[in-house]
């Protein structure tokens, strides 16, 4: 007879691989069961989106064919429970990752809405917030031009109901403003309508809110630094020096005193241009692997590249966000950052715990 | 015997065809000469930068031709002099032109650098003031990484002196920060910063000062254009859509009552990728014409594109801008945005005189 206690002890020679400790240290492992013909339990990882979660459920059969029985049938049911600094500011966001850059133009709306989406395809709820108030692009890039979010009662307070498209929850300082009429934000004015999209909206229940910032160093990164329990920010760059020299900047800024945002990688966009006609050639107009050396140079892990395709800038243009058509390759680029940036946060929150 | 009555009628009969008057009415036909064996005479432009020049010339000989001698030898000194308003709180500088755009890293301070340095290559005064407080890149761009300018006594008062450098007159306001630290500026210490770079140093005299501005719509757009007698703002964007619907914004921002700043034309860069292999393919990797259509619907000057070329990536990120390499094919696409640019100014200060 095969006993929990048997199947703990094979587990506990599985490793998390990013949290180098075993699954029952971890209390990654639930809701035993031993039935007749069958062990059944539940892994219960830190994010849907874990990109080692096919390499944890193999361990775990290899471990208890190893040390209980080979000839057991083992059903196991890969979960998660995002983990997080839950934050009595933003009751239920269990993490905020911020998504800036130094420099504009650098494809970071692009890169927040593709990782806004690869973890919510993954299982994570997820929401994301536009907080670029000098150039919001979440209504064009969702296709929600002319959207007003509703006004709802939650406690007797009147707050925003994000919208809801593609299985995200999403605001955008777009949504209140007039497209075609330009807003000259003085300084204060930025800071109470970013303060309004965060404290304001009734998000419920998020595992992530990811945040489009403004480009740059100013008022908005301060006031969200130090407002919020910011998970830690993804930075976005493109490899060419004059970006880089901004990018550093930007990674200067979180890690200022009073500020203190840890750096959950960098993202290089624009990273090299293949014509169809010559599908082996890559073009690296903007330089070599620029994001890349960055990432070394600073310490900080490099969550991957994403080519020059039109189709990108295409799906940002037309309302359909590149993760949301199947057949592009480009789309696991993005799913790998989504991924390893999953990882990161909960190699973070376990630091923390 | 040829008179000077002959000379100016013949040459009233020649029409400056972007002012649309005749050269003699605009005073531009000076310092006639007739001596023994020749003519002489000056015709003074508006700007050395104009591309009609060739064409003035040739009109010029025609109307001499035809309505004074067949046979006269002809000396013609095409030479200029900037028109501009001329302002009591920029003592010296006879236009300020800002380099701006509604979203970032579209190619704004490339855009600044080349057209300043076109302007000077074809003999005007020319300064640029790198005002982009955000991500400050003419130290990189110019090779003046660590660069201090200099401090003089301008009639007892401390002015700063601009770097002189491939002929114009520099600032940035990188010039004073360490480039590896961010400065989160809140909004007052940003307009103030601003204000000394314009205010506080001693340009001397210029025909043309070309501003690199912050992109988007911010405090820095409302303290320029409502504390200096601003020309006209030149307006850089990419074909993409999301950078159009930000370029909107920016110029509708310009055209705000207690704004009021004339758009000189639009730029359109990064306008399409040509691989050395297949040199005859035009990759429209951001969209097709979109600049060029954007600026018929608002009914501005369209002022040229320029393709991607890694050549104006690696200039920029090496310290010597494109425009000094006389052998790159998209250098003369600057420089017919130079010219184009200079036209609208005289067109722009024609219209105001």
């Amino acid at each position: 007879m095969i006993t929990k206690e048997q199947i703990l002890h094979a587990l506990s020679h599985v490793e998390e691989p990013d949290l180098k400790k075993d699954l029952v240290t971890l209390n990654m492992i639930q809701n035993i069961e031993i039935l007749p013909d069958k062990i059944k339990f539940d892994v219960v990882l830190t994010t849907p989106a874990c990109p080692l979660k096919g390499h944890i459920e193999h361990a775990c059969r290899n471990a208890i064919g190893l040390f209980v029985s080979k000839e057991a049938t083992v059903d196991i049911n890969m979960t998660s429970r995002v983990v997080g600094v839950e934050s009595a500011q933003l009751d239920g966001i269990k993490n905020i990752v911020l998504v800036s850059s130094g420099k504009g133009g650098v494809g970071k709306s692009t890169v927040a809405s593709n990782l806004a989406l690869a973890l919510a395809e993954s299982g994570a709820k997820t929401g994301l917030l536009d907080a670029d108030i000098y150039g919001p692009s979440l209504p064009l890039m969702f296709g929600l031009e002319g959207t007003r979010p509703e006004s709802i009662q939650i406690n007797g307070k009147q707050k925003i109901a994000p919208v809801e498209k593609f299985g995200l929850k999403l605001l955008s300082i777009g949504f209140f403003t007039d497209p075609n009429q330009p807003i000259p934000w003085r300084g204060p004015m930025a800071t109470s309508a970013i303060k309004q999209l965060f404290g304001d909206a009734h998000w419920g229940d998020l595992d992530y809110l990811v945040v489009d910032m403004p480009p740059g160093t100013g008022d908005i990164h301060i006031t969200v630094a130090q407002s919020y329990p910011i998970s830690g920010a993804v930075i976005v760059t493109t490899p060419q020096q004059v970006a880089l020299a901004d990018t550093m900047k930007g990674m200067a800024m979180f890690r200022m005193d009073g500020i203190h945002i840890p750096i959950i990688g960098i993202v290089e966009n624009m990273s090299y241009f293949t014509p169809a006609e010559l599908p082996d050639n890559k073009y690296y107009i903007f330089g070599k692997d620029g994001g890349k050396r960055l990432a070394e140079d600073n310490n900080v892990p490099f969550l991957g590249e994403i080519p020059l395709v039109k189709a990108v800038a295409d799906a940002g243009d037309n309302g359909f966000p590149i993760l949301l058509d199947a057949d592009e390759p480009v789309v696991n680029a993005f799913k790998e950052i989504a991924g390893r940036t999953a990882q990161e946060l909960s190699i973070l929150a376990n630091q923390v715990g």
